[in-house]
């Protein structure tokens, strides 16, 4: 079976992250690409690559060539056009902020703009497949995750799920530039990130909030975030450090017990041994989450370290491993993580 | 007035660091430099740099000729020199950790080696000139503050000191590598940190903790401290994001008019606007602590973020000042901020 | 056909890309990792990485269970090993310098060591694929070239064979840390390569001369080497500047054509349009090698800029290119550029 | 004697350093601070410093106030307000390359915009302290070197003057990134520029080679000159790599000579001792040019490396040396290389 693949906003970096990934699919065909301002272009012209595909405006692109359309438009962007994709009959993966947030009220609060197609939020299902595999095999739209909702919801899943986590959840998150995009800025000017560190909308009001308090807050909710991101001088990953409160006689093994148990047979689920904290490294390239759990004892205090990269899991690849569960095919297939090792160099650890 | 200075241990960062300064500082001279290791070589066969300083074993100082020697020696190393120092009647300032608990108990819990000169720890004064000025006026010998407790404890001083402060305190540093020496090490060495970023030590077990207490706890505590280090991928700098909780009545502004008044005056304290936030970029290469004040309205929460230059007001720099305020020079005196600016420039905000 | 594998020296940084792009490749089975420092631990003990193969002792590695040994370790440590693997009946792709100068005064001349298995450098073939493809499909002993050499000898290739390049050759070559391996030591220590820039062995020094000089004055040489390689801070890749001189006559257009004609269908060649010019970017994470062209119209100059990651196509990746070509595989099989794309997306440049 | 000085375009990387520079200088006081487009901000708001200095619009500022001006604008903008000054009486110090060509034609053949200001070319001096002193002294009008050029001209220097530089000279040089400026462009993008290396303008196209010829063609040439500058990931310095040729009976030690005895007594030249290498690390942050000397013996060829701070003595550093210069202070005050040691410590190397 090959999928035939139409990507829209191909040239930003998820777009691009995108394309480097399915190149490698070996059961995804890359039908066309699209781009506004560059239509007429070659990705090589754009991106020191050897790949020319040829960029085409979105107005252009034949819906009805392909089974899955990408959508890695900006917010607000990105809703006309996965109305045009599903009144195609298309399944679209959208990779906006647009569908994430069910409630159109809250959208808007949050993104300063009215949703516009709200009949199609019903459809939508929010892509973390850890969460909602079975949701997603038979989705026909996809709100792809926000990088750092990932990174967070992964760290406290299995702790809200069973009703032990406390109120007050201090996220303190890093993240490389690769997620501010490729648009150039006063912000992401080399010299200005560069042996820099800076704290930005910290506390209440960086927007990806909602998704965060979307997901967690049915499990056991309400929760109050308090969520802090700072841009790292590095290109590509998120290190998450969250500061929960759980029961004082949780001991530091039924923590650990407690997310062995729930990510059991995740395929990127990467959980550390007691005591080991997740590092940028542990992820960057690849589609997996590491989480690390420091209990500190006689306290009742946890402190759950995660790490993913921001364009792979994060973004582009989490889309793919979303394609994988649509189309039945292997979750793990085109990311990397496929593979099982023979006698002597035994699989995983997790 | 000429103060003849001499330097313990001149060959680390610290140290490097700190002859970089006293060698623009008007009104000091570089005696000698020690190193046990490089003795007979010159600064700049260590270093890329053109000062050809004579590095001489410890056991040839001439104690009698300066007036005040530097130690930037390892903690432990330092105890036995400053008091062959101090026997020499030479003043003393020591960038270890050493001098900086009075217990020697809790030094040893923490340090885990016995105090070996703990006669000398009740004249030892804890060298944060913004909250202990008066004493370092008249000290002997100075234990120079850690580069964390540095950061954090100016953080939170105006806050605590008004017994404003809750219990918990939630510490999210981050810090460049320099902090970690110059000994190479697989955990230091770039292909491992560039790119990265990596948590450790984290919750209650680094042992800068130790100081935190002691200072902060005496300010109306005791307080719970939570300490989470990461290690950047950038030469310099500590950017420390701190979560704590106020009475919930205290407004934005109320916030800002205590740290300000706090602080009035002091050269070093760079104080943002309410709601702005440090950087490392605030105050790399200066010996400024900047300070951003942001209030969650509506919730008792109150994120404090610092930033220092881990090598100049963590270290060398810090270490001048308590000399000039020692000597009773003018406190900015080589430290780059004695300049005042005439009618349309005017000097600075804070 | 599955290719089953065994790796000696698995925790370097050559071993560890390796095993990350044997864990891809779809017919290779990693049977065995070895480390003598290490033997016992899981590799993910040692790496970031949720990879948790068993590293063995050398003594202890199974050669009757593999097809082929890649070994690597240190220069001098290899020749033993090699030949016990070649005594095993094992091929051997070696991936240290040991068996890339077939004369073995001239290794002793620039490797400081005699050679100890003199009676295997005949059998040993140079692996850089491009130039030696039949060589290496028959081959039972490669040598796989050195990172800088495959930089320079693809980037000048073309030109010699043709007796179009003139006798001095300037090469002006940066590399990522990773190419100086995983060893703690000053010279790599974080604080010192960040914010930095270091020639080192510049001119007539640097070994890997020895391996151009070898390449090129074979085809139509000989020819007088100038080589200063750049301690560069960034992980990964080579970019190599490179100086000569061309016939005055010859135009840019000629000299492309050239190039083009060599690498017509090679694979890992993406040569960029006249004019245009290489950068790490083109090539990091893959095993390909960019080329760029500028010729100085009106004069004899000619500037040639190559790249490569020099842990894949300078190391780990043209040793899989090798196995790939000895095994009779798809050349690019596991090195991700075995995929072609369909009507709209088409192929590749070059 | 206090000289007032007054700065024009304030706020590039280039006018922010030379603030940063004359704050701490003891004999300069800063009047008026200029920039277009942020005319009544403070500086504190566009950069992260304590510095509140009022920006105002070049149209206010107050000339009969000052007793020099600095001129950090783009090239072309300079040539008008240069007049302006120069109209009021007022010493001009160029940073923009607006005057370092006497020959309109030649400057409008590399600028590609005619000069609007000729009559001022003859006045203008090329502020190259090391070479013009004499005339710098009695200079009204500066025209400040651009940054490759510093690091060329003052690497080849010693062997032109003396009739010993082979025709051919190249030059592979790599600059951080603060040289391109603050606009933000996707050439200087974070993410671009991280963690790779660009050659850009290779060969004869850069237009600071017309500073190069100028200068080192008035000794003993023409020169053809091959300069091929690269984009680093660092914020600041320009490293040199610079390939000559000198008569093949001149030995290492006589070359070591030449530098010596050009350079004797002159404050911001560190050379290196035979056989070492220039790095970056040797002048970020200083105003010293570093010069390193490889003879590659017995052939006729050598290798100069050479170092600067792109922003200091690649531009605002060397605008303060020239204004010491022209009004007879040290030539070092204000610039950090103004300390002698005492008898233990004793002075610098060169």
């Amino acid at each position: 079976m090959t999928i035939k693949v139409g990507i829209f906003g191909a040239t930003g970096y998820t777009g691009y992250e995108l394309i480097h990934i399915l190149l490698r699919h070996p059961e995804a065909e890359i039908v066309f690409t699209t781009s506004e301002s560059s239509a007429g272009s070659r990705l090589s012209d754009l991106y020191p690559c050897p790949w020319d595909l040829l960029l085409i405006a979105s107005a252009e692109a034949p819906l009805d060539a392909i089974d899955v359309a990408f959508l890695c438009l900006p917010h607000a962007a990105s809703m006309d056009m996965v109305r045009r994709v599903r009144e195609a009959g298309v399944r679209a993966i959208d990779l906006s902020a647009d569908f994430r947030i069910p409630d159109p009220a809250t959208y808007e609060r949050w993104y300063k703009t009215p949703h516009t197609a709200p009949e199609l939020l019903e459809e939508a299902v929010y892509g973390l497949v850890e969460l909602h595999r079975e949701h997603i095999s038979k989705a026909e739209l996809i709100a792809n995750p926000g990088c750092y909702p990932t990174s967070v919801i992964l760290g406290l899943y299995p702790l809200a799920r069973k009703g032990l986590l406390g109120r007050k959840i201090i996220i303190d998150s890093k993240s490389g530039v690769s997620g501010a995009g490729r648009t150039p800025k006063l912000t992401t000017h080399f010299v200005e990130v560069n042996e820099n560190l800076s704290p930005y909308s910290i506390g209440h009001s960086h927007r990806h909030i909602a998704e965060m308090e979307q997901e967690l807050n049915a499990l056991n909710g309400p929760y109050e975030i308090i969520f802090s991101p700072h841009l790292l001088p590095v290109n590509r990953g998120i290190l998450s450090t969250i500061y929960v409160e759980v029961p004082s006689d949780l001991t530091a093994e039924q923590v650990h017990e407690i997310y062995r148990e729930t990510y059991a047979g995740e395929p990127f689920i990467h959980l550390l041994p007691p005591g080991q904290v997740a590092t940028l490294r542990h992820t960057v390239g690849s589609n997996r989450c590491a989480i690390g759990l420091t209990r500190l004892e006689g306290t009742n205090s946890l402190i759950v370290t995660t790490s993913i990269d921001n364009l792979v899991k994060g973004a582009s690849g989490q889309a793919v491993q979303n394609m994988n569960v649509m189309f039945g095919l292997p979750e793990t297939m085109g990311l990397g993580e496929d593979r099982r090792q023979g006698a002597r160099g035994e699989g995983r650890s997790a």
